[in-house]
């Protein structure tokens, strides 16, 4: 089969590397951006006089055919065929003739796949951005449905203070939210048009870069044409973005697992998202926090996998640049997928309600409450943590709670405690007390939820002129 | 030595465990954030009525001595202390009495150090976009001082098609500029007041956290209380743009170690620059470029450190993140020497702009202008690219140029070539027809030029009020 | 201050220039090596002639004198020398004047710094197997005290079948054994000396390198003296190793975490390796295996880093090299340290066994012995797997074990089921059952001791005359 | 579809759930190891009194039905049937009815998977043993058919001194026999057998594994069953060899891609393993190389990938661990073809002599020697070093090397030098004179290639038996 390129070359290439350096296996998932570019080139080429009206409508159907022929799997793949652009021009050569050798004109494939990277990656960011943004969505949505579901907070894994299920479910909130707004960062730098600065030093062809811009609906033409076909950036600042996003559901998963464990009993998953085991028939897995727990690795692969590909490559295009799109197409179907499942699996969630409630009464999570207390009648802080310390290990001597240990006993570590100590001390109490900014008193956790209901409205808004999927 | 905590506790901590839970070593950095941190907090409370007047002035007063004497290096700094927040209070109370006592009211180590990283890595991105743009300054000017030198363009490390040096430099400049706008994203990021949401569910005192934002110049107060005590992404984020920053500092580096060499001759490293060999009398070895090419890893090492150190922890605060601080302050301080050393190092580069005009001219650079060409007589693209293929063949088995062939000899490859074909094939008439909106046509370039400097202008001026390092 | 290597400069090194290539804040660590290394030089010299007997003897006391002086802390280090070898040699010099010139003869700074990473790494491993021995013992140990203690064993974090908690601690046994084997097999690869290599080409120097190597204890000369100054191999195997040694203490750490949350409640850490909380006096947290889980992040790290500095470097020697130990000597610190800490937190863990027993009897952890019962009686396994997996259902239902169930209940699954069914049931029953190879069976679980304790005994001979620390 | 467990379940599984957890996708490249291990359980439940003769006999003949079913391609799979081992039972349930049912006594998929994975990974093992074995034999006669070309050595990229290239060759044997004896180490502890562990306690039936073992030829049977089903770590020390070996891949490469561009020009790509451009017509560019380069990103980030994923995952088995097989048989491919395609290309290399040789006589690289000279009249090495280096930046300046000096130009520098001084500068003597152990004089490159030889031809008949692919 001829190349695009060996007029010089006096043999032709070894079986083995044509199959080690094709590339057709994966880029062929670009063919529907390829053609939306080399129509966007055609008619750029027709407005600077290199193609005639006539040549460029020609040309403009036979993509389109092409693009037909692939949607409809009637398309031979052949890894002889290098790369996507190579299968599409060289079926277009059949269908439409001599012409189809003008439309390479002014361009080169080092432009030429920075185009179809921006234009699939621009695509899924979108796709990634409706995804959190229904994820939002199923968190304010499950946050609202349970504002009466108390648990404990934990640090170290060790409870602390009690909290609403509400008001810890919209921490994740926050973390998807800021990954909504990293990834819109990072689309600006992918709304970038690169095509028409050909091989690496510009064209010689008096195109409007601008014009291909505007009809392929980028913001900005590339500046600097070296840069352009050397630059990966975008991607591995998309990859660094979808791995934050995976360790959130990282952070999300490994607390599901952990509330359907016997141990914690806090959650019960729908039948639907879980599985069982081929040996044991008690069992009911947590296989999907499991797998998007495991999967978060493979993000991270990815992004190290770009990192080190780039790492002191000299200007400007290297073909080891190619190897950029493995990593990319798993990382985006990747956290696609994890985002489509959670958005399905959160409104099915069963929360114990009353399991959560007797875990956050037990275990001194009212010993801050104490000291506070003790602060309120003018004990300094420190010595208020000192004094309560003292109490809690003698209650946990005895066994008990210390809202069920007697006055007289709490009184002998400070003669401050009065009767209305045990006010003080009830799950609910040390929740409503919770009322600095951000904190889980229920009228604080109510405010975060309207302003995540503003936010979503707004954001919907927003999108909705590209809100496709 | 008491602890903070040790009320419940009946034994003393081990000695091997203090040293291994202990931070002081890696936060004793932070000491001046931690007391910036303490000061507002201080305010905070006394606004809210929590301390008087006197106590807060007290305190206030109390927390500059002790910065005063870390300045000094007239502090002992222990690691049974554990961290940077118990040194100072500690101290706090030796200088002022049982008042320090007051001053953890309403806060906890949780959201400290949250505050204190932060405070940090504002103002240390503040240093990397001033760095930045320093070195924006830098190639800028390297590049207008340089328009008149022609090199040879790369693809593959192949010589590709002639550009201006200019040019080439200005690619860099493109990397860095979305270096600085990624940093500049992440700071809206940064500058969030994670203080008064205590360990996790917020305090229970009545602060103003808007009030704590103001005194310390944050644009924003933390959300969600439990979140804020368990996020790192900010820091991970940074850690992301700097591994990209490296990453383009790699390529450069890449770029002079290849132009220093005997093979490229292009580049003359400054004497103060290089260094020697211990064995051999003539070596001058490129050891800065190396140096920051290889520190490009240890920037991806401390990326990929803190993302395993954060994958599946379950929500709050747990003690795994202490592990943010020894790759963040490494790559900080990497990135910050590597900008530096650039900013003094490029404009005291000498380009051998006779060996690079020299090699822009050897090499069939002129193949794609040939092809060009033809394509302007008629000829398609594709048959043009063949055709000059067949040509390149015979020239270099006659060893010679394309532009060193006899018109004749061309003409056996096609008719359409006429004697203007040598006018089109000079370097000169290469890089001026390279026209397309960032190409390498020097007018093309000189407007790259002005926009670079109107943007450093512009940046400048926006910077100037935080212009300080 | 003269550089070892100035002749052929013009104009002195930049000061921040120095700074950022000096690496002697770092390889100080390594002076005692690099003088060892020097006076085994210096005996090669004199053997071959090139040194007399006086000079070597010269040589040999003044460097004793220098590591005399930086052991006791009387020497000055300096950035401008760059580096521990410059800084020996420098004060040698001073010491023992002229002769001190001669000690570089034959050999490289790239040859020298290879040995002795060498000489610290062979140390270091060595180190790392005492420590992996001490762990083995303890766990051995602890296991043998806790053969009456029953667990819940799990998979998914479900409770899936009981097993025996000193089973479970031999489970870790086989990981730490596994990397001692790693590291053991490493140290082959580390234990090759590399001087005589000179720069790169070998040495003109009739020196006998064998000589050298019995010297200093290695067990092989190096083959090729390019890849010998080329080469970090044996660095980023170590440093895979130990990212697989903290992986283990991660996954044990991640265990001790669970285990200590009150819901879990299996274990109590001793009160000398935790620490409270400084705003919740009840708090006791596991700091000890958070700190020890979130350090993997940072050896791995070291391992990312390294590998990407060296990823795509020609040969032989580049700058970019001196960039391993950062990461090493932090991969080593922290990898040994973590194994300190668990050697003495082991035996001091007390474990819960009431709370376990209850665990592995709660939640139909003998389903699978049900169904195994039923094949027993002849029922398929896949036919008897779902049966159970009814009975289970129904059992969830009314809120009972399946040994809650009557029998005629019982019997509504299968009719094969009789009254010895009960018995299949018991925990101990099913624990005693598990008697394959391996298995969770007392006398298997006990087999398994004996054959570790054997191989603990073999190895402490094995090691015995290295079994300094 | 019927569930292997879903006796227990009230609601069928979500089919994007299904699509979530499926493996089968993937892990369908295990099948002829799963039946193989299948037969080799079926064999093992007879001998056990498990299955009648007849029953094995009849499991047997089905499972090689579907094996040579799939092998024709007359297999469907089905997501909905979650992984390889339901494909293979399932259809095995109809091909020999309900005797299939009793194929999964005594195991679990658990210990299923990892019996699987370790026979995929000891064949692959073997693989790239056999391949780095041929690839060693290349170096080997590549290098010895190229023992009359002298070339520049590099330090720095810096011309250091010149060296036979085939010494420079045989630096990669070293490097790729050290991967070898990895592999090998590895291979160790893939070779151990971890049926009849079954879920994670050990199986109730009185199997023998060591029967299993025999048959499957494994050297070893697993000693704990927990660890058994938790065990990932051979799969990531496998992964950390072949980053290790994709590292040594990626220096060959950068080499390539060096030495094929126009500045050093020290090597000619044959035609059939180079690219050209589709735009530039003269272009022929190294693809190979630099896609090998490229793809140790792959490798690198697929051990991250492992690492990330395995990091806090309690005991025992997890679901996450199904995310190792990507990765796993990702790296495995990469790393079998890199190794082929340079088994294929290094014998077609062109070295251009004439180019190498004449670099190594300009820039200096006889400095080393002429100090080697002066001390060898009696000068302390640094001095020698000194005076030589001022003796190169006077030929600088005269544009001429060391030898081209006038001997009383020399003499300047030190009266130490005579006219004997030349026959010391040529590269030739230069080269003869490295006669260190391992160093470039052409004895010692002979002695080392002999030495390559014999390792060669003993690993090949060490090899022979399992010398398939």
């Amino acid at each position: 089969m001829t190349k695009l390129w060996d007029g010089r070359f006096n043999e032709p290439t070894d079986r083995i590397v044509e199959a080690f350096t094709s590339s057709i296996d994966v880029d062929r998932k670009l063919y529907a951006h390829d053609i939306e570019g080399s129509i966007a080139h055609c008619r750029t080429l027709e407005r600077a006089g290199i193609l005639t009206g006539e040549e460029a409508d020609t040309l403009v159907e036979g993509l389109n055919r092409v693009r037909k022929e692939i949607e409809q799997g009637r398309f031979t793949f052949d890894d002889r065929l290098e790369d996507i652009h190579m299968h599409v021009e060289s079926r277009l050569f059949e269908l439409v003739g001599a012409v189809a050798r003008k439309l390479h004109t002014g361009r080169s494939r080092n432009d030429q796949i920075a185009l179809d990277i921006r234009l699939y990656l621009r695509e899924q960011t979108g796709f990634v951005l409706d995804g959190l943004l229904r994820l939002a969505e199923a968190l304010v949505d499950t946050a609202k449905r349970h504002l009466d579901v108390v648990m404990p907070g934990y640090t170290h894994l060790q409870r602390a203070q009690p909290v609403l299920l509400s008001h810890h479910l919209m921490a994740y909130f926050e973390m998807f939210r800021r990954d909504a707004l990293r990834f819109e960062d990072g689309l600006r730098r992918i709304d970038v048009m690169p095509l028409g600065t050909a091989a690496l030093a510009g064209t010689t062809y008096p195109i409007d870069r601008g014009y291909t811009a505007e009809l392929l609906g980028f913001s900005e033409v590339s500046a600097n044409s070296i840069d352009t076909v050397s630059d990966r950036d975008f991607i591995i600042e998309f990859l660094a973005h979808a791995s934050l996003c995976m360790l959130h559901f990282s952070r999300l998963s490994e607390e599901l697992v952990l509330w359907s464990s016997a141990e914690f009993g806090f959650v019960e998953l729908p039948d639907a998202f879980a599985t069982g085991s081929s040996i044991m028939p008690q069992k009911k897995n947590p296989d999907v926090p499991e797998l998007t727990r495991g999967k978060t690795g493979r993000v991270v692969g990815a992004l190290v996998a770009l990192l080190t590909t780039m790492k002191g490559l000299p200007l400007s295009y290297n073909r080891d640049m190619q190897e950029d799109k493995v990593p990319l197409f798993d990382a985006v179907d990747t956290l696609r997928i994890c985002i489509e499942v959670y958005v399905r699996m959160l409104p099915r969630l069963q929360f114990r309600k009353d399991v959560m409630r007797r875990s956050a009464g037990r275990g001194y999570l009212n010993a801050t409450d104490l000291a506070d207390y003790l602060v309120g009648k003018g004990m300094p802080f420190r010595e208020a943590h000192e004094c309560v310390g003292r109490a809690v290990a003698y209650a946990l001597e005895k066994g008990r709670e210390l809202d069920e240990l007697e006055l007289d006993e709490l009184r002998e570590f400070s003669s401050l405690i009065g009767k209305d100590v045990f006010g003080a001390l009830t799950v609910e109490r040390m929740i409503d007390r919770r009322i600095s900014a951000g904190g889980t008193a229920p009228d604080q956790v109510k405010t975060a939820l309207q302003r995540a209901e503003d936010l979503i409205t707004e954001e919907r808004k927003r999108r909705q002129p590209q809100g496709k999927q």
